[in-house]
Formats: structure tokens, C-alpha cells, sequence
């Protein structure tokens, strides 16, 4: 049985998210569950890096599948460019060893949030941006940034409630970037909680607003609560920009 | 009074061109004159230096109107970004001299029209390109482009009925440009008749697929007659990129 790797990009907008629930139609998986099973004449179900909510984009998801069939990764990735929707492509498609799980093996991730600062309106990446007119700090905000990389309990930046699950993770890095009117916060991590990289980007954007100051990150981190953090940012400016594995799990 | 000149940017997708119809709502002119109109408590009319058809974008239309207004023009340019809809943006208002005209002044134009030549769908800017997945010959291309510069008549590139209007237009340049998979076409004239940048890009994909030989545009222009010449490309990939005065008419 082969194994197969797929690299992905999908504007998620008119998407719930990546990953099927019930009761939910028009999931990206879904949609490629769907066209792979008729490409296949199997019932093909597909795994994922991790789920991404709705109406948040991917610049390079990572999924793979497993299927007897006999096409080639050339012929595969023609096929599903063919027949899946427009906000959907594939840019890669490769046979792994059979061993190779792409959300178990993952061994981090790079979130992209894009913002528009400035009052001239970005008319042609509107839905593909939060756009703010107020003029943000960056020096505070980067400030605050690296207050928030290490190894930390992020219940504070996290939607789901305190259970059992460890709300610990790594942040090794926050990178912010300005080319022009347009601002991008990059956070890579070993993984990241339901809504964490929205609410750690509306949180920083509070901090380049005035309106919370950099070291009050400190408190959020020590708080253990949502509601001590900034506003959720929207997912139309999120991107799930890379995936990262060891080369191990790839040969 | 005051002679404003104004600098805009539009994707076009949801209007039905820049200039005001009988019985057409949603042009782009009647958004501004709403917009202006109020902002000045007088009847304002704007001149652009040319329409735009239905869909068409604009990278830096150039439009201009007379008012008794007191605003600055930062003033100005702060009021129609926060009035006019997100697909619009103003990018620049000057004061100019009153004999200054966007339309009769314009000594020239340059339109783009953007190509996606790739079976790989591009996901975020699908609606502001044309997509073509067979491959493009763009050596093909740019020898048909050289033998449509100059002074010709264009009457078989333009929608317009053979009338008492001349159809003779100079083409200055058009410019054939790979990024990745993205083929951009540069007109650079001295103005372009109705949809004829438009079928000028159909009839060069048709050279550029092999369905059309590049020595073919000598008998296209030669036969004046609409039926010779490509398809008329859609809408959604053209924008009206820059337009082009003399200093004198602005100083």
C-alpha cells in the first residue's frame, strides 16, 4: 500500500475549517476525501498536520493518505488540480514510507497573520488581510513578542477551557515584518492551541495600539485566563505558512 | 474653485464600469459623485481619464472634479478612504490648474493583463487573473506583439462598429513579462478603443496555444473586421495600470 504525501494550499474562506465534525458540511477534508475516493474507487481518508478553522488560509498544509492505487504522484497531483475547487491547490505530491503520519510526525509549525496598516484600503488582498488604520508600534509589539517565546502554559491564549490536556507549548520564535503598508507576525512553535495564534496576535496588536503594554504579557502568561488576553483576531488573515518534520520521518 | 485631481485604485469585479449609464446602478463614477457630492455639499461631476469596462480593475485610474470645498486635500483623501467602499481606495488628491482634464489632457496608457499559466490553480488571486493551464509560447507571443506596434488602424481589435470615429491608435510598446507562472502583457498607447486591449490578449494566447501564427496579426489588422481577430479575454484580468500627462498640464 503506498503512502502519499500531499503539500497543499487552500484559501479557507468560504471553508469550516480543515477537519470534518458532525452535523458540518464543506470541510476541506472532506473535499479531498471526496475526489480522492473517486480517483482511487477506494474510501480514501486523509490526515492532516493539524486542523485549521474556518476561514483560515494554508500556504503549505501537509496531508498524506494511504490507497493501492496505480497512479503516479504526477498523474495524482493533475487529478486532484483538475477536479478539486478553485480555492483549493495541490503544489506537491510525493510517496513516503508507509510509516510517515503527517500530524504525528510533525515536529513544528509557522503560522503567518497578516495585517493592513493603514487608512488607504488594500483593494485587491482585502479578504486576505485584517486591515487596521490606526498606526501600530512595532518596537512595543516586539517587545511583548519576545516576552511570549519559550516554553510556557498558554491557557491565557487558548479558547478551549482547563481539562486534562497540557496547555503547555513552545514558541521558538515571533518574527514581525513590515514591508510597506503590510505587517506580518510569523510564529513558529512545536504546536499550538485551539484559536492561540488569533488571540496571541489580537493580544500583540493591543500592545501596538497603546492599549495594553508589552509586559503585561507576563500577567496574561501567569493568569491562566482568556479573558485576561487580547480580542480574537480574525481567520481571514491567518496562513498556515510550513510545516516542519525531521528528515527521518520522511525516508 | 478648486481643481482636484485624484489617484484611485478599484477592483473592478462588482461594478459595472467606471462611467455612469442610463439605467445601470453600481458604476464606479456614481459611487465617487455620491461620495463627493456629500462631502462637499455641492453637485459634484468627475472626469476620468477614460472608462473602464465592467470588472476591469484599476491600479491608478486618474479622475478629477471642481468644488468650492475648504478640505485639504489630506483632508480629502482621509474622507473618501473612510466613505467609499473596500474595493476602492485613493491613493493621491492634488490640487492642480483649473485647465487640468484627466480624459482630453492624457497623452497615454499603460494596461496589464495577468495571466496564471499553470495547471497548479493560483488559490488567492484566482478572481484578478486569468488562468490558462496549457502552456503559453512566449517567443511566439512577443514576435506577433512587435508587429502590432505602431500606428495602425485597429478596427479588427475593437468592439466598436466600423462608424465616422477613427480607429487608427498608436501602440508604443507591449511588453511580455514572466514571473513563476505569471505572465503579465504590457500595452503602453496613446488610448485604446472599446475592449480592444482585451481582444488584443486573446489574439496573442491564441499565438501563444498555436491556433494563431504570429504573421497572422498583419492580415487580422489588414482585414478590419472584428471576426479575424482572438477572443475577447475576460474582464477580470486587465487593469488600468498607469496614465500618462505632460507637466505642462499639471503645473
Amino acid at each position: 500500500m503506498k503512502n502519499i504525501k500531499l503539500t497543499i494550499q487552500y484559501d479557507g474562506s468560504r471553508y469550516h475549517g480543515w477537519q470534518n465534525q458532525k452535523n458540518v458540511a464543506n470541510t476541506l477534508q472532506s473535499k479531498f476525501e471526496a475526489v480522492l475516493s473517486r480517483m482511487t474507487n477506494e474510501t480514501i481518508e486523509i490526515a492532516a498536520s493539524g486542523r485549521t478553522d474556518g476561514g483560515v488560509h494554508a500556504m503549505a498544509q501537509v496531508a498524506n493518505f494511504k490507497s493501492n492505487t496505480t497512479l503516479t504522484c504526477p498523474e495524482i497531483l493533475a487529478y486532484l488540480n483538475a477536479y478539486l475547487p478553485m480555492d483549493i491547490a495541490v503544489l506537491q505530491v510525493e510517496e513516503v514510507p508507509e510509516r510517515f503520519h503527517s500530524r504525528l510526525n510533525a515536529t513544528g509549525k509557522t503560522y503567518r497573520y497578516r495585517i493592513w496598516n493603514s487608512p488607504v484600503p488594500n483593494v485587491f488582498e482585502r479578504h486576505y488581510l485584517y486591515s487596521l488604520a490606526e498606526p501600530l508600534d512595532l518596537a512595543r509589539m516586539r517587545e511583548a513578542a519576545a516576552l511570549l517565546c519559550g516554553t510556557h502554559d498558554f491557557q491565557s491564549f487558548c479558547r478551549t477551557k482547563p481539562g486534562k490536556k497540557s496547555t503547555v507549548r513552545t514558541i521558538s520564535n515571533i518574527e514581525i515584518v513590515a514591508e510597506g503598508s503590510e505587517i506580518s507576525l510569523h510564529f513558529t512553535g512545536n504546536g499550538f492551541l485551539h484559536q492561540m495564534v488569533r488571540i496571541l496576535t489580537g493580544t500583540l496588536l493591543e500592545v501596538g495600539l497603546g492599549k495594553k503594554e508589552p509586559s503585561d504579557m507576563l500577567t496574561i502568561l501567569a493568569a491562566k485566563d482568556r479573558s485576561k488576553a487580547g480580542f480574537l483576531a480574525p481567520s481571514q488573515g491567518l496562513y498556515l505558512q510550513e510545516v516542519f518534520y525531521h528528515n527521518s520521518a520522511l525516508s
